[in-house]
Protein backbone atom coordinates (compact mmCIF):
# COMPACT_ATOMS: atom_id res chain seq x y z
CA UNK A 1 0.00 0.00 0.00
CA UNK A 2 1.29 3.30 -0.84
CA UNK A 3 1.88 5.76 1.91
CA UNK A 4 1.47 9.62 0.50
CA UNK A 5 2.66 12.45 2.17
CA UNK A 6 0.11 14.98 3.75
CA UNK A 7 0.14 17.81 5.66
CA UNK A 8 1.54 18.31 9.19
CA UNK A 9 -1.91 18.95 10.78
CA UNK A 10 -4.05 16.41 8.55
CA UNK A 11 -4.89 13.48 10.10
CA UNK A 12 -4.91 15.28 13.99
CA UNK A 13 -8.55 14.42 14.28
CA UNK A 14 -8.61 10.90 13.77
CA UNK A 15 -5.75 10.69 15.47
CA UNK A 16 -6.51 12.50 18.33
CA UNK A 17 -10.09 10.32 18.64
CA UNK A 18 -8.07 6.78 17.72
CA UNK A 19 -5.15 7.93 20.94
CA UNK A 20 -8.71 8.67 22.82
CA UNK A 21 -10.19 5.74 22.09
CA UNK A 22 -7.93 2.81 21.50
CA UNK A 23 -4.38 4.35 21.83
CA UNK A 24 -1.85 5.41 19.06
CA UNK A 25 1.71 3.35 18.88
CA UNK A 26 5.12 5.93 20.05
CA UNK A 27 8.30 4.23 18.57
CA UNK A 28 11.65 5.24 19.33
CA UNK A 29 14.82 4.00 18.63
CA UNK A 30 16.48 3.01 15.51
CA UNK A 31 15.85 0.16 12.88
CA UNK A 32 18.56 -1.88 15.21
CA UNK A 33 16.66 -1.49 18.52
CA UNK A 34 13.75 0.46 19.21
CA UNK A 35 10.83 0.21 21.74
CA UNK A 36 6.98 0.67 20.79
CA UNK A 37 4.69 1.31 23.27
CA UNK A 38 1.15 2.67 23.07
CA UNK A 39 0.24 5.73 24.26
CA UNK A 40 -3.82 7.23 25.10
CA UNK A 41 -2.65 10.63 25.40
CA UNK A 42 -0.75 13.36 23.27
CA UNK A 43 -1.47 16.79 21.95
CA UNK A 44 -1.00 18.26 19.10
CA UNK A 45 -1.16 21.87 16.87
CA UNK A 46 0.56 24.79 15.41
CA UNK A 47 3.65 26.39 18.23
CA UNK A 48 6.89 28.24 17.29
CA UNK A 49 5.39 28.69 13.60
CA UNK A 50 6.04 24.82 13.11
CA UNK A 51 3.68 22.31 13.98
CA UNK A 52 4.48 20.21 16.63
CA UNK A 53 3.08 16.69 18.86
CA UNK A 54 3.95 16.45 22.36
CA UNK A 55 3.74 13.28 23.66
CA UNK A 56 4.14 12.47 27.73
CA UNK A 57 6.35 9.61 29.07
CA UNK A 58 7.40 8.33 32.25
CA UNK A 59 10.92 8.28 33.00
CA UNK A 60 10.43 4.50 34.00
CA UNK A 61 9.25 3.77 30.84
CA UNK A 62 11.68 1.68 28.47
CA UNK A 63 10.60 4.13 25.97
CA UNK A 64 12.29 7.27 27.77
CA UNK A 65 15.72 6.32 27.18
CA UNK A 66 15.54 5.82 23.39
CA UNK A 67 13.81 9.47 23.18
CA UNK A 68 16.37 11.01 25.54
CA UNK A 69 18.91 9.35 23.32
CA UNK A 70 17.86 9.74 19.84
CA UNK A 71 15.47 12.71 20.27
CA UNK A 72 13.12 11.62 17.49
CA UNK A 73 10.03 9.24 17.82
CA UNK A 74 6.97 8.69 15.89
CA UNK A 75 3.07 8.13 16.06
CA UNK A 76 1.67 5.30 14.25
CA UNK A 77 -2.19 5.27 13.97
CA UNK A 78 -3.00 1.69 14.27
CA UNK A 79 -5.76 0.52 11.49
CA UNK A 80 -8.85 -1.05 12.39
CA UNK A 81 -8.22 -4.68 12.81
CA UNK A 82 -5.64 -3.78 15.44
CA UNK A 83 -6.91 -3.97 18.63
CA UNK A 84 -5.45 -6.21 19.92
CA UNK A 85 -2.12 -5.48 19.11
CA UNK A 86 -2.61 -1.96 20.53
CA UNK A 87 -3.57 -3.61 23.84
CA UNK A 88 -1.09 -5.88 24.39
CA UNK A 89 2.08 -3.10 23.44
CA UNK A 90 0.20 -1.21 26.58
CA UNK A 91 0.28 -4.29 28.81
CA UNK A 92 3.79 -5.25 28.91
CA UNK A 93 7.44 -3.76 28.59
CA UNK A 94 9.98 -3.89 25.85
CA UNK A 95 12.83 -4.33 28.65
CA UNK A 96 11.24 -8.24 28.88
CA UNK A 97 9.53 -8.76 25.05
CA UNK A 98 10.06 -7.84 21.60
CA UNK A 99 6.81 -6.51 21.29
CA UNK A 100 7.08 -6.33 17.50
CA UNK A 101 7.78 -9.75 17.04
CA UNK A 102 5.23 -10.74 18.84
CA UNK A 103 2.70 -9.00 17.31
CA UNK A 104 3.83 -9.48 13.70
CA UNK A 105 5.25 -5.45 13.01
CA UNK A 106 7.74 -4.27 10.82
CA UNK A 107 9.66 -1.70 11.47
CA UNK A 108 10.47 0.26 8.46
CA UNK A 109 13.01 3.36 7.84
CA UNK A 110 11.69 6.99 8.49
CA UNK A 111 11.97 9.74 5.66
CA UNK A 112 13.29 12.32 8.50
CA UNK A 113 13.90 10.68 11.94
CA UNK A 114 16.04 7.96 13.08
CA UNK A 115 13.35 6.24 15.05
CA UNK A 116 11.34 4.04 12.62
CA UNK A 117 7.56 3.94 11.40
CA UNK A 118 5.55 1.32 12.13
CA UNK A 119 4.59 -0.32 8.40
CA UNK A 120 1.13 -1.83 9.40
CA UNK A 121 -0.19 1.42 10.83
CA UNK A 122 -2.07 3.65 8.42
CA UNK A 123 -1.17 6.93 9.32
CA UNK A 124 2.52 8.50 10.26
CA UNK A 125 3.95 11.35 12.31
CA UNK A 126 8.25 11.72 12.20
CA UNK A 127 8.76 13.65 15.07
CA UNK A 128 12.10 15.17 16.10
CA UNK A 129 12.25 16.38 19.86
CA UNK A 130 12.85 20.43 19.97
CA UNK A 131 11.22 20.76 23.60
CA UNK A 132 10.64 18.92 26.88
CA UNK A 133 9.54 20.20 30.39
CA UNK A 134 8.44 17.75 33.12
CA UNK A 135 5.15 17.60 34.73
CA UNK A 136 5.74 19.23 37.98
CA UNK A 137 3.51 18.07 41.11
CA UNK A 138 3.23 21.30 42.17
CA UNK A 139 0.27 22.94 40.47
CA UNK A 140 -1.32 20.10 39.49
CA UNK A 141 -5.03 19.07 40.89
CA UNK A 142 -4.90 16.99 43.12
CA UNK A 143 -7.54 14.35 41.73
CA UNK A 144 -5.17 14.34 38.70
CA UNK A 145 -2.06 13.68 41.18
CA UNK A 146 -4.06 11.45 42.80
CA UNK A 147 -5.30 9.29 39.56
CA UNK A 148 -2.21 9.46 37.28
CA UNK A 149 0.42 10.02 39.47
CA UNK A 150 0.33 7.97 42.91
CA UNK A 151 3.69 6.53 42.57
CA UNK A 152 4.92 9.82 41.68
CA UNK A 153 6.81 8.74 38.01
CA UNK A 154 5.55 12.13 36.54
CA UNK A 155 5.88 12.58 33.08
CA UNK A 156 8.25 14.32 30.67
CA UNK A 157 6.04 16.33 27.78
CA UNK A 158 8.40 15.92 24.88
CA UNK A 159 7.47 18.54 22.08
CA UNK A 160 8.08 16.72 18.77
CA UNK A 161 8.17 18.98 15.74
CA UNK A 162 6.63 17.18 12.95
CA UNK A 163 8.82 16.67 10.26
CA UNK A 164 6.40 14.39 8.28
CA UNK A 165 3.64 13.21 7.93
CA UNK A 166 2.38 10.34 5.68
CA UNK A 167 -1.22 7.83 5.39
CA UNK A 168 -1.82 4.99 3.43
CA UNK A 169 -3.49 6.27 0.54
CA UNK A 170 -6.82 4.25 1.76
CA UNK A 171 -6.24 4.64 5.42
CA UNK A 172 -9.57 6.35 5.85
CA UNK A 173 -10.73 2.99 5.49
CA UNK A 174 -8.98 1.76 7.79
CA UNK A 175 -8.53 3.94 10.77
CA UNK A 176 -10.49 3.15 13.60
CA UNK A 177 -14.07 4.10 13.88
CA UNK B 1 -28.37 30.41 15.36
CA UNK B 2 -28.33 27.71 17.48
CA UNK B 3 -25.15 26.73 19.11
CA UNK B 4 -25.15 22.78 19.83
CA UNK B 5 -22.86 21.13 22.41
CA UNK B 6 -20.17 18.70 20.28
CA UNK B 7 -17.52 16.08 21.68
CA UNK B 8 -14.28 17.93 23.33
CA UNK B 9 -12.35 16.43 20.43
CA UNK B 10 -14.77 17.45 17.53
CA UNK B 11 -13.66 20.28 15.49
CA UNK B 12 -9.88 20.17 16.65
CA UNK B 13 -9.00 19.59 13.27
CA UNK B 14 -10.83 22.49 11.59
CA UNK B 15 -9.96 24.71 14.85
CA UNK B 16 -5.69 23.53 14.28
CA UNK B 17 -6.58 24.45 10.93
CA UNK B 18 -8.30 27.75 11.46
CA UNK B 19 -5.67 28.76 14.16
CA UNK B 20 -2.56 27.73 11.64
CA UNK B 21 -4.07 29.90 8.75
CA UNK B 22 -5.77 32.86 10.10
CA UNK B 23 -5.75 32.65 14.22
CA UNK B 24 -8.38 32.55 16.24
CA UNK B 25 -9.83 34.34 19.28
CA UNK B 26 -9.00 33.95 22.63
CA UNK B 27 -10.60 35.69 25.54
CA UNK B 28 -10.11 35.60 28.87
CA UNK B 29 -11.81 37.64 31.80
CA UNK B 30 -15.86 37.81 32.61
CA UNK B 31 -19.00 39.71 31.21
CA UNK B 32 -18.00 42.97 32.53
CA UNK B 33 -14.26 43.05 31.74
CA UNK B 34 -12.49 40.88 29.45
CA UNK B 35 -9.85 40.96 26.56
CA UNK B 36 -9.51 39.44 22.95
CA UNK B 37 -6.29 38.54 21.51
CA UNK B 38 -5.43 36.57 18.22
CA UNK B 39 -3.38 33.26 19.05
CA UNK B 40 -1.79 31.46 15.81
CA UNK B 41 -0.60 28.46 18.33
CA UNK B 42 -1.85 26.25 20.25
CA UNK B 43 -2.27 22.26 20.78
CA UNK B 44 -5.12 20.11 21.82
CA UNK B 45 -5.85 16.43 22.61
CA UNK B 46 -6.21 13.91 25.24
CA UNK B 47 -3.94 14.19 28.62
CA UNK B 48 -4.77 12.60 32.06
CA UNK B 49 -7.77 11.40 31.48
CA UNK B 50 -9.24 14.25 29.78
CA UNK B 51 -9.36 17.17 26.81
CA UNK B 52 -6.88 19.51 26.99
CA UNK B 53 -6.62 22.75 25.17
CA UNK B 54 -2.91 24.06 24.96
CA UNK B 55 -2.39 27.96 24.52
CA UNK B 56 0.80 29.97 25.04
CA UNK B 57 0.39 33.70 26.37
CA UNK B 58 3.81 35.74 26.83
CA UNK B 59 3.57 37.67 30.48
CA UNK B 60 3.64 41.13 28.70
CA UNK B 61 0.45 40.20 27.10
CA UNK B 62 -2.96 41.66 28.45
CA UNK B 63 -4.67 38.88 28.54
CA UNK B 64 -2.13 36.97 30.98
CA UNK B 65 -3.28 38.91 33.62
CA UNK B 66 -6.56 37.90 33.04
CA UNK B 67 -6.48 33.99 32.69
CA UNK B 68 -3.95 33.95 36.29
CA UNK B 69 -6.60 36.42 37.71
CA UNK B 70 -9.56 33.86 36.45
CA UNK B 71 -8.14 30.95 35.54
CA UNK B 72 -9.87 29.86 32.27
CA UNK B 73 -10.24 31.12 29.08
CA UNK B 74 -12.51 30.39 25.71
CA UNK B 75 -10.82 29.62 22.24
CA UNK B 76 -13.06 30.70 19.94
CA UNK B 77 -13.07 29.90 16.34
CA UNK B 78 -14.37 32.42 13.58
CA UNK B 79 -15.96 32.55 10.56
CA UNK B 80 -14.77 32.59 7.12
CA UNK B 81 -16.14 36.82 7.28
CA UNK B 82 -13.91 37.50 10.31
CA UNK B 83 -10.69 37.74 8.79
CA UNK B 84 -10.23 41.79 9.28
CA UNK B 85 -11.64 41.08 12.65
CA UNK B 86 -8.89 38.28 13.29
CA UNK B 87 -6.24 40.62 11.84
CA UNK B 88 -7.16 43.41 13.94
CA UNK B 89 -7.55 41.59 17.49
CA UNK B 90 -3.86 40.58 16.85
CA UNK B 91 -2.48 43.92 16.06
CA UNK B 92 -3.48 46.22 19.01
CA UNK B 93 -3.54 45.34 23.01
CA UNK B 94 -6.88 45.71 24.82
CA UNK B 95 -4.98 48.00 27.66
CA UNK B 96 -5.29 50.62 24.42
CA UNK B 97 -8.85 49.84 22.97
CA UNK B 98 -11.95 47.76 23.78
CA UNK B 99 -11.23 45.73 20.75
CA UNK B 100 -15.09 44.07 21.38
CA UNK B 101 -16.25 47.04 21.03
CA UNK B 102 -13.93 48.46 18.08
CA UNK B 103 -14.80 44.99 16.11
CA UNK B 104 -18.82 44.46 16.68
CA UNK B 105 -17.80 41.35 18.28
CA UNK B 106 -20.57 40.70 21.25
CA UNK B 107 -19.63 39.07 24.52
CA UNK B 108 -21.77 36.22 25.93
CA UNK B 109 -22.05 34.23 28.99
CA UNK B 110 -20.03 30.77 29.15
CA UNK B 111 -21.88 27.73 30.38
CA UNK B 112 -19.27 26.35 32.39
CA UNK B 113 -16.61 29.32 32.72
CA UNK B 114 -16.57 32.52 33.48
CA UNK B 115 -14.62 33.78 30.87
CA UNK B 116 -17.48 34.71 28.45
CA UNK B 117 -17.20 33.41 24.43
CA UNK B 118 -17.83 35.41 21.89
CA UNK B 119 -21.09 34.86 20.07
CA UNK B 120 -19.99 36.07 16.50
CA UNK B 121 -17.34 32.97 16.21
CA UNK B 122 -18.86 29.42 15.02
CA UNK B 123 -17.08 27.03 17.24
CA UNK B 124 -16.00 27.38 20.89
CA UNK B 125 -13.94 25.64 23.62
CA UNK B 126 -14.31 26.51 26.60
CA UNK B 127 -11.64 25.78 29.16
CA UNK B 128 -10.43 25.68 32.89
CA UNK B 129 -6.57 25.96 33.85
CA UNK B 130 -5.44 22.83 35.26
CA UNK B 131 -1.83 23.32 35.02
CA UNK B 132 0.71 25.88 33.76
CA UNK B 133 4.31 25.78 32.77
CA UNK B 134 6.80 28.63 31.46
CA UNK B 135 8.58 27.96 28.23
CA UNK B 136 12.35 27.22 29.33
CA UNK B 137 15.06 28.86 27.38
CA UNK B 138 17.64 26.38 28.31
CA UNK B 139 16.29 23.22 26.03
CA UNK B 140 14.85 25.25 23.12
CA UNK B 141 16.47 25.76 19.90
CA UNK B 142 19.15 28.29 18.99
CA UNK B 143 16.51 29.39 16.01
CA UNK B 144 13.35 29.30 18.00
CA UNK B 145 14.84 31.84 20.40
CA UNK B 146 16.05 33.78 17.62
CA UNK B 147 12.47 34.03 15.61
CA UNK B 148 10.48 33.80 18.41
CA UNK B 149 12.15 35.57 21.76
CA UNK B 150 14.40 38.04 20.23
CA UNK B 151 12.98 40.29 23.61
CA UNK B 152 12.13 37.09 25.73
CA UNK B 153 8.94 37.62 26.99
CA UNK B 154 8.76 33.89 26.99
CA UNK B 155 5.60 32.41 26.76
CA UNK B 156 3.01 30.45 29.85
CA UNK B 157 1.51 27.39 28.43
CA UNK B 158 -1.88 27.29 30.50
CA UNK B 159 -3.01 23.95 29.77
CA UNK B 160 -6.69 24.13 29.85
CA UNK B 161 -9.45 21.05 30.48
CA UNK B 162 -11.64 21.34 27.44
CA UNK B 163 -15.05 21.79 29.84
CA UNK B 164 -17.35 22.08 26.92
CA UNK B 165 -17.13 22.07 23.44
CA UNK B 166 -20.11 23.51 20.24
CA UNK B 167 -20.83 25.43 17.83
CA UNK B 168 -23.34 26.75 15.49
CA UNK B 169 -25.25 24.52 13.72
CA UNK B 170 -24.15 25.42 10.35
CA UNK B 171 -20.05 25.45 11.52
CA UNK B 172 -19.57 23.68 8.79
CA UNK B 173 -20.25 26.11 5.95
CA UNK B 174 -19.08 29.29 7.86
CA UNK B 175 -15.41 28.26 8.66
CA UNK B 176 -12.33 29.76 7.23
CA UNK B 177 -11.45 27.52 4.10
Amino acid sequence: MAKLEAASTAYLAQTMRVLSNWGCLLVSGDLGKANVMTIGWGLAGPLWGRTFFIVAVRPSRYTYMFIEKNGDFTVNVPSRDMEKIVDYCGSVSGRDHDKFKESGLTIVSSKKVTSPIIYECVVHFECKVEYATDVEPRGLPTDVITECYPHGDYHRLYFGEVLATYADEDAAEHLPT
